[in-house]
């Protein structure tokens, strides 16, 4: 336990078929350097956690609906992956206008694996360097993204990663990021 | 039974993650009207249906590889949804080659659900009217297309639907379609 995230609010925001390690070990990280932790979604009760996006794992309670918070109350914002999980929150307007809202505001976010999908619904990535699962990169790219191969790429603040092998590398960088907080020199 | 499409060669391309709803009724419908009809997908042996995303449904023997079949060889192309299986053929080379080409000649394709999303990766949609599950349709319009919310919508051959109720109309429109032919008028 270190407490470079104390005192931090820190959200994941996931629906239904969010990867379960995508999830977890961000989760664990972020609790490992003091920040209180909560999992937002677009709905209340429990979300169904996949892997391999194929088979059921856990369910995962809910902390809060997506709409009732505010990004104001929040420190930090981690979007875990599967490929189902952003389809879900893409086509909810609560989830979608928070991600705009948020990462805007030059809060630090991470977001690994399929999660940036919900980056684009949101028209957030314009200009900014990011890399994600190779299947949603032409989307990136076509909402504006720079899109690069790394197991990481923190770009003011917005930390990227392509997939469940790159949690190590997520998980350590979004630690950092959180801890250095708010840019403000972030395109509008 | 009728002849509408006797002696045409339609394929249906999905991987894992198909919605089984998306991929038997096209197929019934086509086969109805006289088709024979192959399943392509991105490896050999068998897929992983799925009913609505979560729940496994049926596994799917595959007839051949799609990277292994030639576009001159068929006659139409259905891409069912399922929101997993086109994330899957989109990584793949051979299925986005295969899409781009089958798509450019004119021939006639159908796509329902999330399947419009291999389109984008192919860029074949740029100047095309269509719809789609609303979770890509940004996707679709940041690749060029102009998407609209129809049940059924056909442009030049290429038949698009939005979701599995509209399947009724989809499978109608896509036996015209399939019975019409190709359209050599299709933008480059």
């Amino acid at each position: 336990m270190t407490d470079e995230l104390y005192g931090r609010r820190v959200a994941l925001l996931a629906a239904d078929g969010v990867e379960q390690a995508e999830y977890e070990q961000p989760r664990e990280a972020v609790e490992q350097a003091g920040a209180s932790v909560r999992l937002l979604s677009v709905h209340g009760g429990e979300i169904q956690a996949m892997n391999g996006d194929i088979d059921k794992g856990e369910r995962l309670r809910v902390d809060a609906v997506v709409s009732d918070v505010s990004a104001d109350d929040l420190d930090a914002l981690v979007l875990p992956g599967g490929t189902i999980n952003p389809d879900r929150l893409r086509v909810d307007p609560g989830a979608v206008e928070f991600v705009r809202s948020f990462v805007s505001s030059g809060k630090p976010t991470g977001a690994i694996c399929h999660g940036p999908w919900t980056l684009v619904e949101a028209d957030v990535v314009r200009g900014r360097t990011v890399t994600s699962f190779p299947s949603i990169r032409t989307d990136l790219r076509n909402a504006g993204a720079e899109v690069v191969d790394e197991e990481v790429v923190a770009d003011k603040g917005l930390v990227t990663s392509r997939n469940p092998d790159d949690l190590p590398a997520f998980c350590a960088k979004i630690v950092e990021a959180f801890a250095e907080g708010r840019h403000s020199t972030v395109a509008g």
